[in-house]
C-alpha cells in the first residue's frame, strides 16, 4: 500500500537478501522509519517488542528469522534452537507457530547444507500466500462495496471500522481493510470511520493507513458509533478476527460485539474478514474461546507520541542494518489515566454471535456462517 | 458523601456567608484540593474553567456566586450585570439558566437592601432541594438493589455505570450514583463495573468517589462493557440523564446506547436516573434533541494528572480564600494520541430509545416510560 506516495509493502526483502525491510510500528503514526533485520536476534527484538505486530506479518518476519539463524550453520541443533527463540518471542500468535512449524516441516528432512536455501523459499511463499489470501478477502468485500455504492447516487459510503486489520497487520493490503483499498483504488467514493480502540488506540494506526493511501476517514472515540448508526451515518461495517468458532461465532478486538449489536438495531451491515487461519474447527461455539486478559496498565495510561514537544510526522529513510543498535524510542512518560493502586480489568477480545454477522469475507469468497467450515 | 473518612458535600457554605467551600475537580483524581469561591468572579472562574461541574452543582455554585455579587450593592443594575455574566459562564448548562431565573424571579420584586439575605436564602433552598432530589432518586433505586440483591445468595450484586453522575456532580449523593452508595450504606455487598467514558474519562471521577467510600468497583474501557454482560458479570445497568423527551428516550453521554443495546440483549435490567429537571416535555422523542459536538481535541488528546512525576494522591486542606490567586494547575503536556491533522469527530450525547429501558429512577419513585410525563 501507499506511503508517502510511494507502493510499500510492510515486508520487503533486502538485495542479495542480506536482511529484511519493516516499519518500526512503535513509531507510528508519529514517524516513518524504515529499520533492517538482518540477525535472528534482530528479529527476536522486532517481534517482542512489537516493532512489527499483527498476527500475519509476525508469522512473515518469523520465517526470516530462521532463515537468518541458518545462514552459516543449519545443522539440527541450530535449527531447533532458533525456532524456539522464535517461537518464544510471542507465544500465542498462532501464525507464528504455524509459520515456524511449516518452515520445520520443509527443512528437517534436508541436510543441513540446502535448508537455508529452501528456508528462504519457505519464508518467500509466506508472504506470497499473504499476500494473494488479502486481496482475495478484499476482492469478495470489493463486491459487496460496488453493490452498495451503486444505490448512494455518488454519496461516500460510509464504512465503520474496529482496531486495526490493514496492510501494517499483514506483508500488505490487511484483511477488513483489504476491501476499502480495493473499492478506493476502483474509483468508489469512501469515508471511513476509524474507532479509536481503547485501551491500546489501534485505530491511529488504521487512520494512518488510510491516510497515507489518500481514503477519507474521521477518527472517533469507540463510544460514537452507536449514535453514527441511529443518525443513518453509517451504511457499512467491517472487522478483523482474532478467531471464528463452527457456528461463526467472531472472537476480535474488545469493543467489537457492542458495534455489531449497534449495527443489527439499525440494519446495518456487519461483516468479518476472515482468512482460513482464524477458522477453528475445534470450537462449537464462541463461549469457550478463551478471552486473553491483559495488563491493567493498558487502560490506566496511555503511551504518546516519541517526541515530548514536537507534532510534526517525520520519514527517516532505512538508517541502519542492525536493529539492537536502536534504542528504545524516546516515548514520554506514559500519561496516566486513573490512580496507578485503582482496580482496572483488560479484557482484550470479545465474542460477537454469528447472528449478528451479515457474512464473512474469506479467500472464497463472501460466505454465509454455516458455509465457512463447508 | 466520605472523603478521606469524613462526610462531605461538594458544596459547603462558609460561616458567617464568607464564601462555599468546593473541590477543584479538574485536579481529580490526582489530588484533593478545596477552595473557597467568595465573589462573583472567584464563581466565573471555577464554573467556566470547569474547577466546579455537573449541571445540579453548576446551578447551586451559580446561585451562590449571585449572593456574593450583590453583598456590597444590590441595586438593578448590579443584580442584571451579575446574571449575565453567571449565564455566560457555560452557556448551555440547563441547571445554571434555571438557578439564576430562580433566583431573579425571587430578587427582583424586592428593594435591594432585602435582596441580599434572600439571595442566600434561594441559594440554600436549591442547595437543600438538590440533596433532598438526589436522596429520592436514591430510595428508588435502593428499592430495586435490595430486590435484586435478594437472588444473589450474598454474592455482590455487579453493577455497570457509565460517565459521571456521582456525587461531584450534584450537591451530594448523586444521580445514578445514589442508589448505589444507600445501597452500600444498608450493608449490601455490590460490585461496580466502571466505563472509562472516553474522551474525558469521567469514569475516572466516578472510581474515585467510589474508592473514598468505600465500595468495590473496577475500572474498564469503555469496549469490555459488552463482553462482562455476555458473561453473565453484569447484574444491572444504572445511567443519568441530561434530557428526557415525553416518550421516554434518554439523552445521555456518549457511549450509553450501546451498553444499554449489550443489556437489552443480555436481559440485564437498565435504568436511568432522572431528576425532573432532565424531563424536556417539548420533545416527543429522543430524535429531536441536539447532539453537542464538542472540540476534536479531547478526541485526539488527553490530559494528564497535574503531577508530571508522582503519582500519589494529595491532600491539600483549604488554602486560600481568593481562587484568583491559584495558578492554572501545572498539567503536563496533553498527551497525543492521534496526528494534530488527524479528522475526527466528537459528538457528546447519545440517545438512547424508551425500549432499551427498564425504568427510570425519579424522585417520585421508579416510573416506566409512560408514567414519566404524568
Amino acid at each position: 500500500m501507499k506511503l508517502n506516495g510511494q507502493l510499500h509493502q510492510s515486508l520487503t526483502l533486502l538485495p542479495e537478501n542480506a536482511g529484511i525491510r519493516v516499519l518500526d510500528q512503535r513509531l507510528l503514526p508519529w514517524e516513518i522509519k524504515f529499520v533492517c533485520l538482518a540477525t535472528l536476534n534482530d528479529v527476536e527484538i522486532a517481534i517482542t517488542d512489537m516493532w512489527v505486530r499483527g498476527a500475519p506479518l509476525i508469522g512473515a518476519v518469523a520465517a526470516y528469522g530462521l532463515c537468518f539463524a541458518l545462514k552459516h550453520n543449519a545443522d539440527d541443533e541450530t535449527l531447533i534452537v532458533a525456532s524456539n527463540r522464535l517461537l518464544q518471542t510471542r507465544p500465542t500468535a498462532v501464525n507464528l507457530q504455524w509459520a515456524i512449524s511449516k518452515q520445520l516441516e520443509k527443512l528437517r528432512p534436508l541436510p543441513p547444507a540446502q535448508r537455508y536455501e529452501a528456508a528462504l523459499t519457505v519464508a518467500a511463499q509466506i508472504s506470497a500466500e499473504d499476500i494473494l489470501l488479502c486481496k482475495a478477502i478484499g476482492a469478495a468485500g470489493l463486491e459487496l462495496i460496488q453493490k452498495l455504492a451503486a444505490t448512494q447516487n455518488e454519496a461516500p459510503l460510509n464504512i465503520l471500522t474496529h482496531c486495526n486489520a490493514g496492510w501494517l497487520a499483514t506483508v500488505d493490503y490487511g484483511t477488513a481493510l483489504a476491501p476499502i483499498y480495493m473499492a478506493h483504488d476502483a474509483g468508489i467514493p469512501l469515508h471511513i470511520w476509524v474507532d479509536e480502540t481503547r485501551p491500546r488506540n489501534q485505530g491511529a494506526l488504521t487512520a494512518f493507513e488510510l491516510a497515507q493511501h489518500g481514503i477519507p476517514h474521521t477518527y472517533i472515540t469507540d463510544n460514537a458509533g452507536g449514535l453514527l448508526m441511529r443518525q443513518g451515518k453509517v451504511d457499512l461495517c467491517i472487522v478483523g478476527a482474532d478467531r471464528v468458532a463452527r457456528n461463526g461465532d467472531v472472537c476480535n478486538k474488545i469493543g467489537t460485539y457492542l458495534k455489531a449489536l449497534a449495527a443489527k438495531a439499525n440494519n446495518i451491515p456487519f461483516y468479518a474478514a476472515v482468512p482460513y487461519s482464524t477458522l477453528d474447527p475445534t470450537l462449537a461455539n464462541g463461549n469457550t474461546i478463551p478471552i486473553e486478559e491483559r495488563d491493567t496498565s493498558e487502560v490506566k495510561t496511555l503511551y504518546g507520541p516519541p517526541y515530548a514537544a514536537g507534532n510534526t510526522q517525520k520519514t527517516t529513510a532505512l538508517i541502519n542494518t542492525n536493529v539492537t543498535e536502536i534504542s528504545h524510542p524516546p516515548y514520554t512518560a506514559l500519561q496516566k489515566i486513573s490512580l496507578t493502586n485503582a482496580n482496572a480489568y483488560n479484557p482484550a477480545f470479545d465474542v460477537t454471535p454469528a447472528e449478528l454477522i451479515t457474512g464473512y469475507f474469506t479467500e472464497r469468497g463472501t460466505l454465509k456462517a454455516h458455509e465457512l467450515f463447508s
